[in-house]
């Protein structure tokens, strides 16, 4: 690498710090951005600087937001009192695309992983806990995932909410829609047997 | 997409330009440089916008410099009379990597593909002339790959020089070294064969 200018060493260290970029690939998108028109690459910097400086969690759900609140927690069409909780903002977009919730978020920012330090209040946990104190909120849908950290999380939000008047759901384990049943791992055909609905 | 607010629909937009990154990668990148230390989404930021600031075609051979000159072109122990004629600027670091060359390079930007508009005018090929003319070359390796298009090149390139006292030659096609035999495909066994070496 040492036969590298500098400032482009530089660049390829930053390139690999990214999430599924690799040494090679690294090299590859840097050698992209210096032979690209330049304005290609210039765009991609600002943009980036841009984004870090004026995108903030939205100040009630935790979500994206340029503005003070997002887009969701923004709109009046959105049923304020039904609120699913999700791991990172990213889930948010995942529930958003099935366009089968009207509700609004929770953000936690993570699950408890007490080896990790990361306690209650690592989360946004107790300004969820305000949010259903404030009043309003009817029921928590928990998003969360279906691994053994989410699973805990949940368990500690229920106990936490549990002298609250809300009603506390959790999305349901089971085979995927519209695929065929040899994709389905042994641990969610499990739970679609235990939990399968009478339809006659 | 439209959930996202506007500056992270752009950063998602300038990261899907990249090779190799489409939609979800983009996705992916983008929430990552809004969720990892701030510093590390500035620095890749910032090493961007440094590296199109300060790179610019070294001055003789058209490699990456910050300098007038390249760390090649400048480096004494070079032997300035051989000169690897190259497409791209990262193929210089290819054949680097072999630290089998002692020569310098001379950089293409190309190769000829009139039916994209691309003619010698358009490639470093004046550069080279005049490299050649201003005398101590001795000898021009043709490392310009091994497609149609890059041994078009190859055959311009050797009668423009044709006429000028230089020894041309160009690369060696054949089997891949250390690898088993079955893994090199027709043509390269083809060229392996017709340029067998007498070893015995």
């Amino acid at each position: 690498m040492s036969e590298y200018p500098t400032s482009v060493g530089r660049l390829i260290g930053a390139l690999k710090r990214l999430p599924t970029i690799g040494a090679r690939s690294a090299e590859r998108l840097a050698l992209h951005l210096l032979s690209c028109p330049p304005e290609e690459a210039v765009e991609l910097s600002a943009s980036i600087a841009e984004a870090i400086e004026r995108v903030r969690p939205c100040r009630c759900c935790g979500f994206f937001s340029e503005e003070d609140l997002c887009r969701i927690c923004a709109d009046p069409r959105r049923e304020a009192g039904i609120i699913a909780v999700v791991q990172q903002a990213s889930d948010v977009l995942v529930i958003e695309r099935s366009q089968a919730f009207r509700g609004t978020y929770h953000v936690l920012g993570g699950v408890l992983s007490p080896l990790d330090g990361i306690g209650p209040e690592e989360l946004h946990i107790p300004e969820l806990l305000t949010r259903i104190d404030a009043g309003g909120v009817g029921e928590v849908i928990l998003a969360l995932g279906a691994d053994v950290r989410s699973e805990t999380t949940s368990l500690y939000l229920v106990n936490e909410m549990k002298s609250r008047p809300v009603s506390i759901s959790q999305l349901a384990t089971g085979i995927s829609a519209g695929g065929p049943l040899e994709f389905s791992d042994a641990a969610s055909l499990t739970h679609a047997l235990q939990d399968r609905k009478k339809i006659g």
